[in-house]
């Protein structure tokens, strides 16, 4: 195998065949492959695409560049969600114990806050004592014994996509479905699932803002889930506005406990409750939504689902106490309210906005070494299309000082548009599945 | 400067200001910027191209990155030739003593063989004792004393572009107009050049086969070096058969030094007189296409251009000798004559197959530790559209030993097709300078 040669066929359109991708992973993975000749490789991908079989072929070889999962033992199907990312999107954090709470296994790997976007491991880690970094086979046990897992990407988990990732960083070469489809579908298949549903965001905050590209990344990891005997449907939900109220790391498990105590906000509510349904269906553990449903509230409604959530924070050495008690969560010593500056409309809640004002106060990383704020955040009410007084309170900001409650009210402030209408999109805007995708 | 947004806004099209190209460049050399991170700009180079004046800030960085040549103190306009490399090319060994002996100082700097393509220093080191690693100012004071002198590219020229052209390869980004553009013409630039004569093959054994590539090329370049002060002009030449008939490293000093004695074959001196023409023109030495003529034939015909590579060798350390006695040498121990296996018309002599097995025969490298025999390779006398008889002599193979003819045995049979007919390229295809240039 000539590298060079290869990077000019993808370079000049071409194909690569499954055994010539194994072997430049292995390569890669090995240090016979340089990181300059990925790069351009990398680069040639964004230009010219992946065609089915080379998509299948690196997710592949990523997923077998490490470890996995091996739920062989637990008979009942296995699923997990994923999210493309968004602005108080914490429906991780109620999904895992609601579905597991269900009598349906969630083995699930999630990430740290990347761009504007918060990130389920550092959401976890508000929680005193909480451990995300649980080796595979205790990961197994936990899942054999309560249903349910949040970890992080162990070293031992694709580290070729790890490598490769940190590479796309550095190299302009992030944005390509391809790319991300392999990236996300190798760490995702490396769970050993029966099943898994995406929550493909889209709208102004979310990665792929456009409606078409969203799908687009939905049908490709749809068809390179189902390719794998991996049930896989997606959801595309709205990222117009953040999701829920809460926006920042403990506000957001606070919120999710509310959540699981049937407390939350309707909009977190509804998002949660479809993907819910959705893993619930691909498990084949109800015969339809309105059996999923009223397993679903059932859960909830009798405590089972918010006492999963409890023996999972114990069983990772969390303070179960948080469940009760949000005040054991992290506390921000200032807070200010913002109030609305006129009447009218809200007609934009910018999610990029308050993501970054989440990282301006110290609740997300500007570089991998910063050390998190899990207290800091936001809790915004306003949603678009309510109509508002002059002077009505519409968010609270909390910080760790009064320079961060001004960061805070002047985010809000630039966020928050208040106007005559407003178009927000619908929380769910579409659902696709192998039936509707069309590669 | 973030390199990775830089190489994003060349991957979606834009545009990199000549303040972010300096500053690349200069990260680069300094070990700043990574290679990784290079090479995915320079496969997002070959998607996207460059603008003019993106181009000119590359050309420029990769000049100013290192040393030049300094011939303020030599009066008269100095001119240079290039070649994109062809098969049995010799006229830089014609070109720069003979138009040095018509009063046009040519300070040369060249480089080595290149895939199936020969280099002019191998060819100059076939001379024993020939020294091509000369230092800047020694090669100075040779060009004030002698009027020439025949270099390889020294450390201090263009290091940028010395370590962008290894980078590119091993990257798959070797086929770029903008970066052969600027490559090449950062290091005539460093010969500090009143004027540079470009001849750019075309045919099938040039770098760029195709017209409309060498056309672009071509003008690439001269809009290149006209933009600097550089008068600029290029002849587009055949390379769909061998130049002259000499092929390999000490054949090849053999046939130009006949070249210089008006014995060489008409093929090779027509494209040498017609480079001569425009390197005396562009050097403002002659009135018109006439009086360059009547000066280079005179040259020829008074042994002044011969004497001058007898003083150019001798200046640079070879055995003068090899002038008047080609026997002085290396010798091929082994040789056989190849007969045309049929009567009919020569249709093909393929370049790139005659390329191919000099390098085979060991007169090439395969990797850049490989020692050149320079005693190797062909003498061809066989054109396309010569009609011969079964069993007339057609080429030559000089060899090391038997399995060396017989390799050279089989690449004449391959390369040298006898048909009906033949449409060989006229010697001379177009000729480009700034008025027909297009950018």
């Amino acid at each position: 195998m000539v590298v060079a040669r290869l990077i000019e066929r993808k370079r000049d359109g071409g194909t690569l065949s499954p055994e010539e991708w194994a072997e430049l992973l292995d390569g890669y993975v090995a240090g016979r492959v340089p990181d300059y000749q990925m790069a351009a490789l990398l680069m040639a991908i964004m230009w010219r695409g992946l065609r089915p079989e080379e998509l299948a072929a690196l997710t592949d070889g990523m997923l077998a560049s490490g470890d996995r999962l091996r739920l062989d033992g637990i008979a009942a199907p296995k699923v997990d969600k994923h999210s493309t990312g968004g602005v108080g999107d914490k429906t991780s954090l109620l999904l895992a114990p609601l579905v597991a709470s269900c009598g349906v296994p969630v083995p699930m790997m999630s990430g740290r806050g990347l761009g504007h976007t918060g990130g389920t491991l550092d959401k976890l880690e508000a929680i005193p004592g909480f451990r995300t970094d649980l080796s595979l086979r205790d990961a197994e046990a936990q899942v054999a014994r309560i249903g349910c897992v949040m970890i992080g990407q162990t070293p031992e988990i694709a580290p070729a996509d790890k490598r490769l990732y940190a590479l796309r960083d550095v190299t302009g070469t992030v944005e390509s479905i391809p790319l991300i489809c392999a990236s996300i579908m190798s760490k995702k298949l490396a769970e050993d699932l029966d099943a898994l549903v995406l929550d493909v965001k889209t709208g102004s905050g979310a990665f792929l803002p456009e409606l078409d590209r969203a799908t687009e990344l939905a049908e490709t990891m749809i068809a390179t889930g189902e390719a794998r005997g991996c049930r896989t449907v997606a959801l595309l939900t709205a990222m117009d506005r953040p999701l829920g109220h809460a926006c920042g790391n403990a506000l957001e498990v606070e919120e999710a406990i509310a959540g699981l105590r049937g407390e939350g906000p309707a909009d977190l509510m509804e998002v949660t409750l479809a993907l819910a349904d959705e893993m619930l269906l691909a498990a084949r553990a109800v015969p339809d939504v309105g059996a999923a449903r009223e397993l679903l509230h059932a859960a909830i409604a009798s405590g089972r689902a918010l006492e999963r959530l409890r023996q999972l924070v114990d069983a990772q050495g969390g303070n179960p106490a948080i469940v009760d008690d949000p005040g054991a969560l992290p506390q921000a010593p200032e807070s200010a309210v913002y109030e609305a500056p006129a009447a009218g409309v809200v007609s934009r809640v910018e999610p990029r906005r308050i993501g970054q004002a989440i990282i301006e106060l110290g609740g997300g990383r500007r570089t991998t070494d910063d050390v998190i704020d899990p207290a800091v955040g936001f809790a915004i009410t306003a949603k678009p299309g309510e109509v508002v007084e002059r002077g009505q309170p519409l968010a609270t900001v909390h910080a760790r000082d009064a320079a961060g409650v001004a960061v805070g009210l002047r985010a809000l402030a630039e966020a928050i548009t208040i106007g005559e209408s407003a178009a927000p999109l619908p929380l769910v805007v579409r659902r696709l599945a192998r039936e509707t995708a069309s590669c």
